[in-house]
């Protein structure tokens, strides 16, 4: 047995031209109509046709663009140019012109790129209106001409996705195997209707290594359960949320070219899913705290999930933490309602290592110390049911006066 | 067969001695211990042994009072005395001295009232704090000395229930039977956590007819689950949610006595409830709006629940009602992750008559009449799944910046 590889995040990362063999552009094409200049339109395009794969939304309302890359990838998960992304309008709730405007967006991305395979396509923004096609065209064309794998470019191209973001949100991991250093890097947004399952999330990883589509599904999902699926913002699940990961095979080595491989691929995956779920977390609409959720002591992990959500939540914990108030009755109130039988006189919370309640039992000795740590910019909360050995863990975050202020209208 | 029996709110409802045979009071005990002189403290007493029957939360975190009450009408519900309520601190998350504190609180009033018969008990505030037993004691026994059947003190004790609520909940349900006036009076408490299936809510509900508390389980759930179970403001249900319901026999009247009768007393404690459930909900925390969300045209009422939860609880959702934004993408995004099997293409969306969407397309011709619906204090969303012929109506409020600002801190 050898021992594993070591699966390192990289300081600065540029995203996805971290990544051998993938050229990325950016323009501003006004999708939101209103004049900004801001970018808003994005392409990722690989060197050679290359595998991907997708998790979506699981919203019964579905936006055009997540029919239109199940519908690709589908056909032929192995051959794929890239993805043609806009930010400014969902292309959700737009009828049958929503999905012909899907498909019109990746075939005129193809032939303006002159590729011979299909591209993918992602839209965040707006529900409910049509996308403003002339524009988006000419965005394409444009962007056609000026692919490029400069960081600059990269930069542009993460900095277009972005809706009510306030960060970029980039990541890359890499790792070493038989002398060939191998690349997972990855780009996102978030910013509102963050929930499990996805949310208006849109994330998409590049890698080097050869690998088909239904193993990048395997990677991708394993991935996403443990990172996109578990944070909370505002519990709202989008109609576009999608994340996808490509696999190009520049590096000639295939994933699965050995156990010891296969996992190191892995973990870069999950690595680089895990860091922009915890940035997309950490930028939500006006956060300004960020919770981490323990739920142990259960009988089943789906429990534990339950309570998690229904504490993460909730607008009156939500909100006494946005005010530092260690208010642990509203975490007990919460974690009961999740009605998977918690018995009281069992249950114990602690504020990072500092206990609240035990065995029912408030520990106000310890209140001066709650206060301290609800104060933090970020801290971790652990509710123990003691009932069971399963486990969940949530990113959460506060709920501030102005996320309904920046959410009132838009 | 005879016409039904006409039942009526009156104007200018009393609370609980509208009816016939019962007594109250209400002290300032400083419960809350800030010394600010509010009335916290509340008796009902029967002028002779009553029936009761109760609706409590469905919280595995449940508060002692409740298991109290439990208990009491578990052992025998037709030999009640009244009622003892507090506000200030729930009694809630409080181990073995709390149960024992609710317990002396029945004990303790039984005793000063002079009554053969047990009280109920309700507690509403704070959770996580022991009871101020010696200040209880001296508010109950004050309050055992000062019981009447006058319309002050029934207005006192509908306020001394009260905790973040901004205004009294009263409400008087008439009708006549064979030469008689027969009645069912209540008052209400409601603000924060309120969510069906109970809520930081308080409801006590009293009637002269006589019926066994079998009976008047029956008829409470019934009402219950039609008014009380379908409001929701922020989706956190509470720990002590109680909802009673007394009968003293006053009126020489079995509630059974005839099928019109039955009816008619039924539809009394119906129409008390739905008046006091639009009261709690037009009193929400710094509620501004008052939306009445009706799905229709699911395969079950399950269903269309499901939708109605999703929609009314959601954040994004709520903020836009906030803000006078008809943004109906929201409503349908929320609408689909309520995953009742959606399907688009025979979705539609009304603000009160006014279509925004229909069999899935935008109805934009009608904008400006949407922004004009959503400015009203009161309006009704229609979300029409196309798909069976279930029906299911939440009454529900928007979401302010000032509530979370309320919220902060406690």
């Amino acid at each position: 047995m050898t021992a594993p590889i070591t699966v390192q995040l990289i300081q600065d990362s540029s995203g996805i031209t971290d990544c051998p063999g993938y050229k990325v552009s950016a323009t501003a094409c006004d999708i939101r109509e209103n004049g900004d200049g801001r970018l808003d339109l994005a392409l990722i395009v690989s060197d050679s046709p290359c595998s991907a794969a997708g998790v979506f939304t699981l919203n019964d309302v579905c936006a055009a663009p997540v029919h239109v890359c199940k519908s690709i990838i589908g056909q032929d998960g192995n051959q794929i140019a890239g993805c043609v992304s806009n930010s400014g309008n969902a292309n959700a709730c737009t009828a049958e012109q929503g999905m012909l405007d899907a498909q019109e967006m990746t075939r005129y991305t193809q032939s303006e790129t002159g590729q011979s395979a299909a591209f993918l396509v992602c839209s965040t923004g707006r529900i409910g209106r049509h996308l403003p096609m002339p524009k988006i065209r000419s965005g394409i064309a444009a962007a056609a001409q000026q692919l490029s794998a400069s960081s600059e470019s990269s930069h542009a191209a993460a900095d277009a996705i972005l809706t009510s973001d306030t960060r970029r949100k980039v990541a890359t991991a890499r790792f070493k195997y038989a002398g060939q250093t191998l690349t997972v890097s990855g780009m996102a947004k978030g910013a509102g209707m963050i929930e499990p399952n996805m949310a208006t999330m849109l994330a998409y990883l590049a890698s080097d290594l050869q690998a088909d589509s239904a193993l990048l599904k395997i990677a991708l999902k394993q991935a996403c359960d443990k990172t996109f699926n578990r944070i909370s913002i505002d519990g709202d699940m989008s109609t576009n949320d999608t994340v996808l990961l490509f696999a190009n095979g520049k590096s000639g080595l295939a994933a699965n070219a050995s156990a010891e491989l296969l996992d190191a691929f892995k973990q870069a995956v999950f690595l680089v899913c895990d860091a922009l779920a915890e940035k997309i977390v950490g930028d939500g609409e006006k956060v300004t705290k960020l919770v981490e959720l323990v739920v142990e002591g259960t009988q089943s992990v789906a429990d534990a999930e339950k309570v998690a959500r229904a504490v993460g939540n909730s607008l009156l914990v939500k909100t006494s933490w946005y005010g530092g108030d260690p208010n642990w009755g509203r975490l007990a109130d919460a974690a009961g309602y999740a009605r998977v039988g918690l018995q009281e006189n069992c249950f114990d919370i602690h504020y990072d290592e500092v206990p609240a309640l035990i065995g029912g039992k408030p520990q106000d000795i310890h209140s001066a110390e709650w206060k301290r740590i609800v104060s933090k910019k970020r801290f971790r909360i652990t509710l123990n049911l003691n009932q069971g050995s399963a486990r969940y863990r949530l990113l959460t975050s506060d709920l501030s006066q102005a996320y309904v202020d920046f959410n009132k209208s838009e």
